[in-house]
């Protein structure tokens, strides 16, 4: 994906730099090798009186379908925060974050999930700019088959297993690609 | 640090996007966004007969200083995965992950650290490339007068303190930036 050294502007090419084992893009001007990492997706089970927070996305992709909220940690935060803002801005939901609920890889996509359980301070929600509707859902009523994305209904599926069962381990998991590809969250 | 756009090459400004409330680099001639976003360090405990493994770096930032394997997470692979291949490298030991130990934010400088807690699937060990020494510590020997980073010092004490009473909480914290910057991992 990477055409241009961000440092000197030459083009780069991907080669295995010296002492290395993977191919990187280096810059041959500036010799500047540029590494590429996964990104964190911080994520948030906003809980209510044995009801959940779902956000209906009003964006691409998965435009119409429902996840908890979620999006790119940023830099200067860190992923309590992350989920925070991310609840906050997309559901106007205050929580406070309660556990660490699951960490899932996704190497297929370079991105890594890490979902809090967070109790919110009050019944008191909307759409952000990011969601077209944002409701509570009893665990009976989760829209399955309505769900954005693969790794939001394998989180959402291990939570009803364990509000039943009322163990909550924490959750460390890789999925795999073995679903479409337009169901997984793109960069 | 960002200077020129990777897609295309012309100079990135520092802005914020429309509909966005961060300053990102832009480009004004393709108008890609490009996104910078902190980097996951897996790292791992590696356990062998109540004693822990501990590498020696022969690497900048803190040559000559001790750490537990650790180091940026790739794309391609899984949390645990990284671990397993950071303690491969760094002290060619063999490890099963058992349990995801902490998950440390570090803001000052945008990184994640989580670190799992391995078993050694024998006392068998050496340098990779990036130490000095590789050696098995019982906990009443760890260094600590030597360790590399804060980080690293802080997960440390929290683990001797979880050996003492037996109880392995999952560590979720952010840590701050009041320690010596020559004492933080660069990028």
């Amino acid at each position: 994906m990477m055409k241009y050294c961000s440092q000197c502007g030459a083009p780069v090419v991907k080669k295995i730099p010296p002492g290395d084992h993977l191919i990187r893009h280096v810059c041959n001007q500036c010799e500047h090798i540029h590494y590429h990492n996964p990104k964190i997706v911080a994520g948030c089970i906003p809980e209510w009186e044995n009801q959940i927070l779902l956000c209906r996305r009003a964006i691409e992709p998965r435009v119409g379908l429902w996840t908890f909220p979620a999006g790119f940690m940023e830099l200067g935060e860190s992923t309590e925060e992350a989920a925070i803002r991310e609840t906050q801005e997309e559901a106007h939901a205050v929580v406070k974050i309660t556990a660490l609920y699951a960490v899932l890889s996704l190497p297929h996509i370079g991105q890594v999930y890490l979902v809090f359980r967070g109790r919110m301070v009050a019944p008191s929600y909307e759409p952000g700019p990011e969601s077209l509707e944002v409701r509570l859902f009893p665990l009976a009523s989760i829209p399955w088959d309505q769900i954005a994305f693969p790794v939001v209904r394998e989180t959402l599926r291990r939570y009803v297993e364990d509000m039943a069962s009322g163990r909550f381990p924490l959750h460390l998991a890789s999925l795999d690609d073995s679903l479409p590809s337009s169901c997984v969250p793109s960069g």
